[in-house]
């Protein structure tokens, strides 16, 4: 069996990874000469649009999948035409427009901020007035790991904001003062058989993911499991999806969705009985999910800009290392660290340790409180 | 960074897979056009002694290994002249030839069964007469998987063992009436610093692996570790090695030793802190070591000959499967299943399950007795 994906990054690089011990073999859509899942299978280098690369892979893979949202409406189209491709393109439609998604959530119940379409002037300035500030423009579209964002503080902060991003379509939501931000993991199976994986902790740096920390028993679970499988249901998704959600109080807010195996779920490669990328794979091929029960305490940390020195950072107990073969470039994802301990003692002490190896080597925003401090609270949250 | 690995089969794909996180790419060398390891990495397809090849691995390679012990000395010599190879010359001259390693064992004060070397027709006649029948007549190089070996229950058999195996070079061994077969799998770093996984409890059929088990706890595991690691001081050796062993009451007889990665550690993927193949990578290329604590309970099942039906094995909590991408043909090792288990109960009830549903498919002796009660006798043991 032979899966195609579209994109060929890291996701699809761990996916491939997970998926030729199922046996398989892979074919990857990438413009990018050196994507980096390329070593992995067979690279057809060119654009998501490429109407012949596109029936190619349709064409060489027995079932189709993507590693991010932002393909091409028309390229889902024609591949939703030439092969079995999943998650359909409802949830990519969804989870490609942040109106999309966030009205789908409010149909649903899911509780959201609130939130309004801009698409003149005008309307953001009605927005602001509507929603309140401080607020976050952004684009519809397109937008990852906080790209294509403006924080509106104040009435003064509306030129800049439409400067930058007014032409695209845009949404305005008001500002969550969260508590804490966590995810959940689900996967959905071709006969609706789903599953959830424990919650993951997330601690983002400028809209970039930094640490993911697995909370098994987490007091949220149910109530964003709940979440996640109305929008499982209402889509008839297969595969996995991401849920990321605001913590206040005792509410959770969404905050997005991933229709893709997410970075906040790369902890489960270890510490869990079945990883992401596996049950992925397992759910759009038909094959029985598998257990997404935890195996003890898990954290991930992301590489960003600069691997740091391996050799330091394996000696920390518990430490597995994740690169994906990609040259530095600033803010550039470029691996990560998982730590799996037997408990929540150990990863504790692991993670400061792994914590202080890594810390030095990223770029984060100096006004920002460092990472571990971070984690100091969202933990003290959680448990 | 590359490794250059010669062998392109199973355990190389399972290096390659192991590899990658790590940020690493590979090459092969192998003979088969179809060779497995293929799609990871890049496949130099000619022979083992072919010297053009050889150089070209090597130039290709920042690190050298192999994963079979049979490769012929003349190219060990050229790879080891050309580049840094692991483990080293010596260790896979020791593997080689089993008149070398038990040679080996012997002068380490490693109990052995008695064996004898076997030249001529003569040389048998005497080497029965003093190592007592039953014996076993094997080769002493290029024998795996208990081909190239012949029984020799009485006097009458030695005619018809001499004419299938008489003119290589033999060497007698006494037959072990064992109670089990157990093997330690450890890893050296090249500073020195070593690490054994918990014993492999291990049933073979027709000199073919079937089953592993791993055995946290097992009473025989601080003597095996000490044989294991007299050995890999001695041989100066860098990576992974499996030592088998026989165990009759409180005694453990060294049977044979694999300089390499070794099925009966697969399980390590799933069932321990770090695998086999992680750690003879992170060896090789000066790492430090990762642990080797189990995490919880293993067993490992090969699928010999035909690949079972993937959605009932998949059904059973815990399996994970690890198919090699290589064509179905009668007694070939074509994948495993790996069941983990926080609990040896657990680990007995899927056992179980996954036993019914990999027995019908398998080509067994249909003399011998189930892996399933061969299982139950060597567990009753081990417990």
């Amino acid at each position: 069996m032979i899966v195609g994906i579209v994109g060929g990054g890291q996701l699809a690089r761990m996916l491939a990874l997970a998926g030729y011990p199922l046996g398989l073999n892979f074919v990857f859509l990438d413009p990018a000469p050196d994507a980096c899942a390329a070593p992995l299978g067979e690279h057809l280098c060119g654009g998501y649009d490429d109407r012949a690369l596109l029936a190619r892979l349709a064409a060489r893979a027995d079932v189709l999948t993507y590693e991010f949202e932002n393909v091409p409406e028309k390229s889902v189209e024609i591949l939703s035409a030439l092969g079995s491709i999943h998650p359909n393109a409802n949830a990519l439609a969804a989870a490609r427009d942040r109106l999309a998604e966030k009205t789908l959530f409010r149909e649903l119940e899911i509780p959201v901020p609130p939130f309004t379409a801009v698409d003149t002037r005008a309307d953001l300035e009605r927005a602001a007035v509507r929603i309140g500030l401080p607020a976050v423009l952004k684009t519809r579209t397109l937008g990852y790991d906080g790209k294509g964002q403006a924080v509106l503080r104040n009435a003064g902060d509306l030129d800049a904001a439409w400067a930058r991003l007014g032409g695209a379509r845009l949404i305005l939501e008001g500002f969550v003062p969260f508590d804490r931000e966590v995810s959940v993991i689900a996967v959905r199976g071709r006969t609706g058989e789903t599953l959830f994986y424990p919650l993951s902790e997330n601690t983002h740096q400028d809209g970039v993911l930094r640490l993911s920390v697995s909370r098994p028993g987490d007091p949220m679970q149910v109530l964003a499991e709940n979440y996640a499988r109305q929008l499982l249901d209402k889509l008839e998704y297969v595969g996995v999806l991401a849920l990321e959600l605001f913590q206040t109080g005792g509410t959770l807010l969404a905050s997005e969705m991933a229709p893709r195996v997410h970075n906040s779920g790369h902890w489960t490669i270890e510490g869990a009985q079945t990883s992401q990328f596996e049950n992925h794979l397992r759910a759009i091929l038909g094959l029985p999910l598998g257990a997404t029960a935890p195996v003890g305490y898990a954290a991930m940390v992301n590489f960003i800009g600069t691997l740091p020195d391996a050799g330091p950072v394996l000696a920390v107990p518990g430490v597995h290392w994740h690169a994906y073969g990609k040259r530095a470039r600033p803010g550039r994802k470029l691996g990560h660290a998982t730590l799996r301990a037997d408990n929540r003692q150990d990863l504790r002490a692991g993670l400061d340790r792994l914590l202080a190896l890594i810390e030095p080597n990223a770029d984060p925003d100096p006004g920002k409180p460092p990472l571990a401090r971070q984690f100091e609270v969202a933990a003290a949250l959680g448990e």
